[in-house]
């Protein structure tokens, strides 16, 4: 992919175009995989900017949802769900550096792939929730499962969806916190964003020695906002290039692909996620692109993208996208 | 357009396929502009269902910035902005059915077309406002005033932008209430929404005898979120088509174009109007599209789509989508 | 009442002490109760300012629930609820210009007095609403008709709860917008706020020639935060004392009362209406008591007292107040 | 304290009324305060059920400011503010009990003792923040160091306010997360409300053996929603008194007091927040005191108190309480 050679993470990362070594973290490497994100878990694997990893995902519950029989509150336990792979530590990567995950591929996993969706109580966008608390009755317990190919999600007998996977959780680790692989926020963690797929370059703040990458929550497609609380859950071969960015410090994570810069943003109510993303934006356009504060301000109004990931999970994910033709 | 005979607009208005007279709205048989949407207006036209209608409509600023010296602080009176045409009175239109407004056009108006977008003291996203009431110094009053043809918006001298019009306030009457024109809602209103340009149908419910159609507030373009707080607000001649849809009740406007249709949805916090938007869409596909209810929220999980209208007014706007492939 | 004399009302209103005529505004000399708030109806009453009114407010429901057998979905009709007295003009009111309306006494009216609480399908705090839209199942429709006294609300064999009575609803006119009595904002409205009663002080914008002074919706007593979305709503007399301060304009309304000044907002989400409390109180104690402005600030944070009026209505309404020994 | 005899507390708590052993932990025996909450930190003290614990709690500053020329921006290296002494294990606690932590004193710290207010750039309720991002310009930085006795905060020249102590963190350890001491959640955490001070008992949810307490945060009085986004911060002696209550399995904190029961919500946005708060006190009214579900809906929109504790942490913080009386 030509654009590759002009994105950031070639540009500016220490392996630049050449990658190094392959690794592939499967289940039995992984070992116990991790529900939460922080800086207290054993490292499970070492590698150098510009390596790749092949990782053998989980779907986000565990497996326990193998037919539509399965209902959520017998199956799963919370906390214990969308396990994650990792961390893995990245060579010299210290505080108030960058790294860059570079999705290179997401394939079904196993003999007969297939992906779950369900709707589980007080969970969801158009509910009364945990937090959202309401004395309504919960919606019913439903559950979707459903099989999965590299072209196509076959949804119904009616409907069937194109296949675009991306990762619905990736992240580095906070400074001192160890956040339930649930909740998105400043480092990355369950965001939930359809772009974040093959041909997507995501940049995430160090903020621990090594970094500390987490990965996984595999979604085989994704509507705007993940509606009812899952996409179609998959487990997945995912394969990345991680590279190093040094001094390059961010307060959110960014994203890149061939068309858009984006800036991310988690929080509720849902402004917040997108002021957070569209301010981002603004001071990276002017910090790096020669812009000024108040014509980005302005001309954004005229053509920002913003990209709804989730409005359903502990904090709301929103991506403002600027097109690469303006800058 | 062949997408056109297999509208709704079509296949249920009073008119269908064919189109009766045409009127034109000008600056002078509108005489006096509205910044209310409501009930107690005296009308300025009545029009029979499948009529066009030829409407100039003024900037949102009334004229009043036409140069980057023009401070909107010395040079608008809140809450005189926003001007409406209308109300246009449909024979038939009658409580609970709704009308049908296709864009079939929008072009530059006068002989040296320019758009404005400004900066209003505590209005916008990323400011204080006086709903988000802080205490810092408002942002600088800043106004920027650029060229536009049919081609583009010249921005500036590094970036032109694609002209992408549409209408930004398209408005029934409410029942009892007169909405200042800043304000979207149920009736729609300064929803702001990019896709309601030509080749856009809005449908608007039918609230008060005539339905007492109100537009304007044109946008050269506009990007997701209109963050600043203003478009490149411009003075247009935008046609419509307007049918009737007798015993159509509608929740809250609807919008259809070539690819997708659309639930709109307005209010504060911004998860509100997505929810509004999202659950208005999965009702009209179980009411009309043989949907199971939980069926199609799940399957909006996967492929819904969610257009940022604004966040910036005194409700926030909404559009969630689905591709009429699925319908 | 001594403090009276040294109210804002008594000190800066035109009238002070001094009381003039008494009106008495019977349900027939009312004849049509209003349910918009704004400048297109006709005035009932004109007064001069220090007159007395005496005002016979209906209940929310126009008397529609007698028994508990009357559900609201057979009785009511959306949006014709909570009916208003008035306007009633005050000579010499003009733009800029505020109103003080203080409450002097409360009482049931009718022979056997009771008040009625009911839970509306999709309204109220603890449930999907048409805001808040959820697919769960609406909440039972319960209706609890209770009797009401001078000392007593006679809530169940449990419970007897004291009478608190306090007027939900009082508004002047907005400019240009007429608005449903059921959605408070800067011109009042709805705002529930269970200080408004006996003993109080509501300052009010003067937004349009006379004032134009809405008044009902009279309150039992009512918890903080209003929170099944009724309060115990009852026919009253009302009596007020209503006086015009020349020249004292307000962006929200203002409350006085023996013990306290507050500042009142009403928005969505909840911390905004109390961002517009707030920080109205901190720029009125700098304009007007010596304060600079951030030390108004810290000491709010230190001392500042927080009333939730109600979060059910279309804005959710909040009373933020200092002590007045600290001013 | 008479009412203390009839507390859940000494009615349901392992130690009942009895106290057992006093411990003392003091900054030497502390050693290393905390900045995260949770299951991974080494515990510095082993109480038993009954238990008092006299602790020597640091500002939330670390003692970093000290005069009025201490910028926060030079003194504070966010996340590490807001110090916490524990964890405290609670012998016998186990997954699904709760703690109750009674607050028996809390008296000023040191020679001289003192609290201090700041204004902190991008923190606070009236100014754009990390997350309601916007691009103004901070408040300027402004530090308070104000003189603390056991009666009086003497505020300035003009106002002394009164000492009424309180504890902002009071928190056992989440499952899985580590939660920085700034965010209120469900474990408790920052959640600065007035009313959690001598007299009061707080019941925490357990969710790691031996409940692991962490407490910190002395306030010497804060009013209602911590505006400027800190209290009057001092070093306070605070003795508490700790018991256990076997299979009372919490969602969220409980406070008791002589006159109320409350139940405590932390979330954004504040209805939210507000909402949490009241569904428990529903559910509690329903579980434990003979209430119908409904009726308790309906009678706490007659008599339902909220206290608002803070707005300005990464969650807000509501108590939602019913008199005694009633129960």
């Amino acid at each position: 992919m030509d654009w590759l050679n002009d994105s950031i993470m070639v540009k500016r990362g220490v392996a630049g175009a050449s990658t190094g070594a392959t690794h592939h973290l499967t289940e039995d490497t992984q070992g116990e995989f991790h529900y939460t994100i922080g800086p207290y878990s054993d490292p499970v694997l070492t590698i150098a900017p510009g390596d790749r990893v092949i990782v053998d995902t989980r779907d986000a519950f565990d497996g326990a949802i193998q037919t539509e029989a399965d209902l959520p509150s017998a199956k799963l336990t919370l906390p214990f769900v969308n396990p994650q792979n990792g961390p893995i530590m990245v060579d010299g990567a210290e505080i108030g550096d960058a790294i860059a995950v570079h999705i290179e591929s997401m394939d079904p996993r196993g003999d007969d792939p297939h992906g779950a969706c369900v709707m589980i109580p007080e969970f969801g966008a158009l509910t009364g929730t945990s937090l959202t608390a309401t004395l309504n009755d919960p919606l019913p317990e439903t559950v979707r499962v459903v099989r999965v190919d590299s072209e196509s999600v076959y949804w119904s007998e009616r409907v069937t969806l194109p296949y675009r996977p991306h990762i619905g959780t990736l992240s580095t680790s906070p400074q001192i916190d160890s956040v339930n692989s649930l909740t998105p926020d400043a480092h990355g963690g369950n965001m939930d964003l359809p772009d974040m797929g093959p041909g997507s370059i995501t940049y995430l703040p160090v903020r621990s020695p090594g970094a500390r990458l987490f990965i996984g929550d595999a979604h085989a497609c994704q509507g705007d906002g993940e509606l009812c609380g899952t996409a179609v859950e998959y487990q997945s071969t995912t394969t990345i290039k991680v590279d190093l960015i040094k001094g390059w410090t961010l307060d959110w994570p960014r994203l890149e692909n061939e068309e858009v810069l984006m800036c991310i943003g988690s929080a509720r109510p849902l402004e917040d996620a997108t002021r957070i993303a569209y301010r981002s934006l603004i001071l990276w356009m002017e910090a790096e692109f020669g812009y000024d504060r108040w014509d980005a301000y302005m001309m954004l109004s005229q053509c920002g993208r913003v990209r709804l990931g989730n409005f359903v999970d502990p904090n709301y994910t929103v991506g403002a996208a600027i097109s690469k033709s303006y800058l």
